[in-house]
């Protein structure tokens, strides 16, 4: 049986990490030949969570189509946001809980999309559904993933599906959900030893907007101000990302995981539409964003129809 | 609570009259307000299931966006084949089993696509999944969807699951399945009664193949010769069809169910591609296809291969 990779997105964060290791657990055990693997940096959040549970880490792959010519994708389908050549190889399976965008297949496919907060919590389900037991290792790292999504459970994107799973996992794994939940978020905003290049493309994506190229990257932050004493380095570092990448927005989200609130820092040519999308005016291109922790829910959707919805002058 | 519509594609077949009715059944009884609508005329073979199981028919609806604001698709994910204006309103579920293309969402929904020959199978699972007992009539309904989609099981398209949900719905609709089908089946090739411009329009579907456009209709017969004595009448219809849409190529093809062969009538100036991808010689533009009974899976792929691989001289 010919090899399947598994794979999250790029910029990989403990969703898309700990989904592949886990979704690869179930498919062998299920007795298909898969591996999972990543498309880049393991980020220190995912790593405390790799360590707690003592899983290893996939191994770092960048063209799939000279190693397998089948793949599976795990927290994406837009084909920005997978590997580059993945044109190049058939898509088996999805499994995934955000828009769907940017993704076409020849032939048919198990194409999974729900509207839950992880797709860790979509795996659990699909261990029940194939009568599998799930390992203490395999509990604790869907834990994990349920947590970073959700931001413990405070994200809007947070479903009751999500707190539930989250709450049988956390039993599996023998931690309880809040405690190790706030350490690990926390291994996930010592970021002092990144360079403002890293910072800025640790957890990016890339969306098309209308006729627009916007790049979103969300950072996690104890206190935010951690992060913006680094304004002028992180603007020069978002300046060239922009120039290089020919970006019309850029919008580096800087998310109080305490307060639950988040700081907008934005350049590039369309900042009016993010003024617009949020009803807020930039300051020496900052904005508070009240109550905004999602970049799936509470930013992407509002700066599409920004872009979309009319012309901006 | 918002009523939401569930649809079927356009020229709807009895997979996705019977999947709208079924899942709208689901949904009701699982609390929510929704209406099974269908976008074209009922064919002979869905009005004799519907008949049979006592069952009404969906009403006609062709404008979605002027009565809802969010829908339900089923049996179908491509736009082009949805309703005209299903880009004004929110697509809150797919559920299908064809390729996915031409399908964008701002949102994350609940999409569900896996390579099985019917959407009534995974519908049958969702009864399960949902604890809802599956009523008589309903039973009967999704059989006939399996039986329609695979020709009686005979169809590459046909899985395991289709054969062993069409096992379980035929003991809870109290019919015989060979049966039942074989008589549903005859009824759908009763089509003395439509012109020439009906019969190549009944089940009829538009594919880009590279740079080509490329219609390909199907039509089921006892014996495919009750079609092609009409053969003149039915190339001027394709003729007129392929000068308004400005076709490469068109093929009818008549498919014998009893046999399972079919024969292909083939016009428009690409004609040498269907020779090609099947190693036929059009004689007075028929062409037999050994063994040749889905569209999906044994005409599109290789006709498709033979636009995209190279220049046809």
């Amino acid at each position: 049986m010919e090899k399947v990779f598994i794979l999250g997105h790029k910029n990989p964060d403990t969703d898309s990490i700990c989904s592949a290791i886990v979704y690869n657990d179930l498919k062998t055990k299920l007795g298909f030949n898969t591996e999972a693997i990543r498309l880049g940096e393991i980020n220190g959040e995912t790593k405390f969570a790799l360590d707690y549970f003592g899983a290893k880490e996939p191994r770092l792959v960048e063209q799939v189509a000279s190693e397998v010519s089948t793949v599976i994708l795990v927290d994406h389908n837009e084909r920005q946001q997978s590997a580059n050549d993945i044109t190049e190889v058939r898509i088996a399976e999805v499994i995934d809980h955000h828009r769907v965008a940017n993704f076409e297949t020849k032939d048919p496919l198990y194409f999974r999309i729900e509207p839950v907060g992880c797709t860790a919590t979509i795996l659990n389900k699909m261990y029940k559904e194939n009568g599998v037991a799930i390992e203490k290792e395999i509990a604790g790292l869907m834990l994990s993933a349920i947590i970073s999504d959700s931001l413990l459970f405070k994200s809007p994107t947070c479903t009751q599906q999500d707190v539930d799973a989250a709450k049988e996992l956390a039993a599996i794994a023998g931690v309880d959900a809040e405690d190790y939940g706030l350490e690990m978020l926390k291994a996930g905003t010592n970021l002092s030893s990144k360079t403002a290049a890293e910072l800025i493309t640790l957890d990016s994506k890339e969306f098309p907007m209308g006729t627009a190229r916007v790049q979103v990257a969300q950072v996690n932050a104890i206190d935010p101000n951690d992060i913006l004493v680094r304004q002028q380095e992180l603007e020069e570092a978002m300046t060239a990302f922009i120039k290089e990448k020919n970006l019309d927005l850029f919008v580096l989200v800087v998310t109080d995981i305490l307060k639950s609130d988040s700081i907008a820092l934005a350049l590039g040519d369309s900042t009016s539409n993010l003024e617009e999308a949020f009803k807020v005016k930039l300051n020496n291109n900052l904005a508070i964003l009240q109550g905004v922790v999602s970049r799936k829910k509470q930013i992407v959707p509002q700066l599409t129809e920004s872009f979309t919805s009319k012309q901006t002058l």
